[in-house]
């Protein structure tokens, strides 16, 4: 899968690509079998909301599950993302599932993830991304991701550390910048089906509401770093902040396919 | 102003009625303009988010301030009413700003009004219902209303006390009856311009989101019910379940206007 120019020319202006229905549907139901037993999982990688029992995050997951395992090394994902950060030498810095559960999945506030990368971890600039693969329908309801297009221009802009509004502690941007910032942009959330990808920018200003919905808002999120841009401080747990500095190798396009096939196979 | 046989099958059918754009600018400037005052205002009647400073809501406002008093009279709000509730003879029986404030705004959960007018104030029938006039517009960011359409049909559904999610008590709905609900009449969030107006039956299902946001989403709510049909429990005060039981007399429909043109002859 290539990006046209075009594609790349829009993610530079605006700071995020949306390419719905990436993945099929056999696809998308062998990722989505995994997650109630992945969000279940009595694991320090999963993060609960403040009620202390809703899933909020399943960390790492590319290393405690197979499936994901493949995924994390999907070419579909990542000849985009070595397109978009200008090399194909590239790193798993974050890889987690969102759950944004139904009726009780909270806020995540306006911030933009490299202030984080930048404060927590010390990655030295913004070359590196997310690549949000939608596991469920993104829809008006259920909390979508929200943008301020043209938002990564500004570069990293000033943060707070956000310890109380959530149960995940987040670098996050004032109230008179995101006036600012929408003055200027608008604010977009893109919806779309299971299988859809949303790439943005690393300094791109984001947001998500809460969910009252009865539709749970799983994405799997794939932050890519260029391995010339690794981190260097190592105060956050590897599971939040990886530390394998290898380049990913990309397993071949119907890496899932084989994997719902020889499970189908096991079955039988 | 006159509802159609066709909105009131609407109405009946749906469980609302979305009428946008109903009140002219300068009658909207008129309103607009007194409710960052009443919102600071330090009284009782005005509830504040959990965090103590936003405003959440602003009660009574029609007792404690003259724009306020005329709009809780106006013909465009009271005669589509009394066509709904089938009696012209028709009270106050709570009053309310809800400011859903920008960045700050909180989530009001799945309920039904009619749920707390029966468990708090012993409103004998769900002879009662909302008009919400927007203030402000309300978009997919600022937290609009949401809707099950053909809720009210459930009548009178089971509820618990929420008196911990936000900073206002409310009987809400338990999420295996939402979800089913939903599942027959799906979710909407009628949007529109300052001046629309959303009426909507005591029983129809209702919540709303976060408001994460740079723009407020100001509405007022007039709660009115049949004379014949007032409550019997005065546990709440005053200001928040009324009890002045005469049925209210309608101004003229330029009311806004002429206390518009009033105030500017008496700045001159």
């Amino acid at each position: 899968m290539k990006l046209t120019t075009a594609q790349i020319a829009e993610f530079e202006e605006r700071g995020y690509l949306f390419l719905p229905s990436v993945f099929a549907a056999e696809e998308m139901a062998l990722l989505n079998g995994e997650v109630p037993g992945l969000l279940a999982a009595d694991r320090p990688e999963v993060i609960r909301e403040k009620d202390g029992s809703t899933p909020r995050s399943a960390f790492h997951v590319q290393v405690w599950n197979e499936i994901y395992a493949a995924l994390a090394r999907h070419p579909r994902l990542l000849e985009p993302g070595a397109q978009l950060l200008g090399s194909d030498q590239l790193y798993m810095h974050q890889f987690k599932i969102n759950a944004k559960a139904a009726f009780d999945g909270a806020v995540w506030q306006w911030h933009q993830d490299y202030a984080t990368w930048h404060a927590d971890d010390d990655m030295p600039e913004c070359k590196a991304m997310n690549i949000a693969l939608f596991l469920a329908e993104a829809n008006e309801f259920n909390g979508p991701l929200m943008f301020i297009p043209g938002s990564h221009k500004a570069g990293r802009i000033g943060a707070k550390h956000d310890v109380t509004t959530t149960s995940y502690p987040l670098w996050t941007c004032d109230n008179d910048t995101i006036a600012r910032l929408v003055e200027q942009g608008g604010i977009v959330a893109p919806k779309g089906p299971p299988g859809s990808l949303l790439m943005f920018h690393g300094c791109l200003v984001h947001a998500s509401g809460s969910n009252l919905s009865p539709w749970s808002r799983w994405i799997v999120y794939l932050s890519i770093n260029r391995c010339d841009n690794a981190i260097r401080r190592f105060q956050r747990p590897a599971w939040i902040a990886g530390r394998d500095f290898a380049p990913i190798e990309k397993l071949p396009d119907d890496c899932l396919l084989r994997l719902a096939r020889s499970r189908r196979q096991a079955a039988e």
